[in-house]
């Protein structure tokens, strides 16, 4: 059994390597739900759907979320009233979340409803939001102001600088069904290479899910979403520099100390073995850049491995 | 000033004639929220839109409700998930339904957000939900249960006996802002030619609309649904009849006396005019069978003319 600590895109392509080495089946996808929010009274998760849309071979390749072949009807009638568009709902993703948010209403739990989707879709790894109660990562700007994670992330585009973030019910949140014994059970722990402050950060902050890592971090590999100082995609390195962090693997590894004694990260920074080493983290270096599938799988094969170095 | 009760399609048919013989400015439609509801977290006003899409000569010709040229791509989608796809909802009819609802969340009242709406679609004719708050048509079917307006109607086709229709929220109800004047003010109120028990009912169920009402019976003018003991549309000859009335135009005059000092029936019910005559009621007959956008503007000359009879 091998479990994944998942954020979206990245997390998403790491799992798509991964089934390619492991039997589905002996998956678990534990994803971040503080992005989640509600728009249009659509209860909406965005790691979520990346990962199942991105598992079922129906991402929309060019983004890594939504669904290929998309069409934006909804979206361009809703412009008409000058309704909130930011948010890019195309019209066969809206079905997701008329129907999450249809189930939760009539009382199922958000693992209960995932568990229904990703079946719909066929997909054979287990998918567990980390929980299923509210999470949400408010993000402070650097003018004082606090802003809900998408508004920062999508609607600003994640281009305003950020003096703080944090997951507010986290304290109080607990793990959903199934997690602690995913974490318990794994071969391995895979923190995919997701980003470690707004998509690992809350599940991290979910204090059972934290000490059931803790316990696991012999077992636990981290990847590092950080390539060169750099995220390829998104704001993991800005967010790092920002809220007091190296923006490298070194600082990778600090983050990840307490949670993964192993930590997988490029060959272009290699000569960083020995920082990381000093932080005590096992270094494993190696290709992780996920430019295609075999790349993925390459990657999969390269953090089980680690876990054994 | 003319002011319009409205239920749906056959309210939007009659306001859609009236606006060949009546500047739209001239005109207030108070439109019936009972049949309202929330379905995948959505607050759906079929009524309000059926009206809407109707003057603004957007309605789905074939139907009556909905968008001309609508796609279905999310109901399709939302089939993969085993959701609820009875009540249609077209791609770009979602598109109201998500701003009414992010609006409401925001803080918009429905009149409000029905205004915004309306304007949008460039409509000249002032459409008014009754009132803002929460009105909702329950009907008990003939096994005892009691099931939500849109159950009975679209889930079950109306095709179940009914023994009883109720209007929860009605007695605490008030009207909204502009129903009570646009009453008070108008020339000629006109009942439009809906469904007397399930869309006019729920509007003369709220008191201070019933009091407004009742201080214009003179002005009033009442338009039969039933031609020739039947409805062209809908169940309202059988709700009627299953609920101890009778299913004529004498049934019809039953119903509004209180309300109407005129009805306006078909040609067909002519011998009838003596009966509805005993009820109180003014009998004014002509053609009321809005085949074609002129018959629906005859209809209206005809109408105006009755109260001034």
């Amino acid at each position: 059994m091998i479990c994944v600590l998942a954020g979206g895109v990245g997390a998403a392509r790491f799992l798509s390597g991964l089934i390619q080495v492991v039997a589905p089946s002996d998956i678990t996808a534990v994803v971040n739900v503080a992005d989640d929010f509600v728009l249009h009274g659509l209860a909406i998760s965005p790691d979520l759907d990346t990962v199942t849309y991105t598992l079922a071979g129906e991402v929309d390749p060019e983004t890594g979320w939504g669904l290929r072949g998309e069409t934006w009807t909804t979206m361009a009638s809703l412009e008409r009233y000058g309704g909130i568009t930011w948010f890019r709902l195309g019209d066969r993703d809206l079905a997701t979340h008329l129907y999450r948010t249809q189930r939760l209403a009539e009382g199922a739990t958000l693992h209960g409803v995932t568990a229904e989707i990703t079946s719909a879709w066929g997909i054979g790894v287990r998918v567990v939001p980390v929980t299923d109660l509210p999470l949400r990562t408010l993000v402070t700007l650097d003018d004082g102001t606090e802003v809900d994670f998408q508004e920062y992330f999508v609607h600003r585009r994640h281009e305003v600088a950020v003096s703080a973030v944090r997951v507010a019910g986290a304290e109080s949140a607990l793990a959903a069904p199934g997690v602690l014994e995913a974490i318990g059970q794994a071969e391995t722990v895979v923190v995919a290479p997701s980003n470690p402050v707004v998509s690992i950060g809350p599940l991290v902050a979910v204090p059972d899910v934290a000490a059931a890592l803790r316990a696991r971090r012999e077992r636990c590999v981290a990847i590092s979403p950080i390539i060169g100082g750099r995220a390829l995609k998104g704001p993991a390195d800005r967010l790092m520099r920002e809220l007091g962090h190296e923006a490298s693997v070194v600082g990778v590894a600090r983050l990840y100390r307490d949670l993964a004694a192993t930590l997988v990260f490029d060959d272009v920074d290699a000569d960083l073995a020995d920082a990381v080493a000093a932080e005590g983290v096992r270094p494993v270096v190696g290709p992780t850049v996920m430019s295609d599938p075999d790349a993925a799988a390459a990657l999969a094969r390269l953090a089980l491995r680690a876990a054994d170095s």
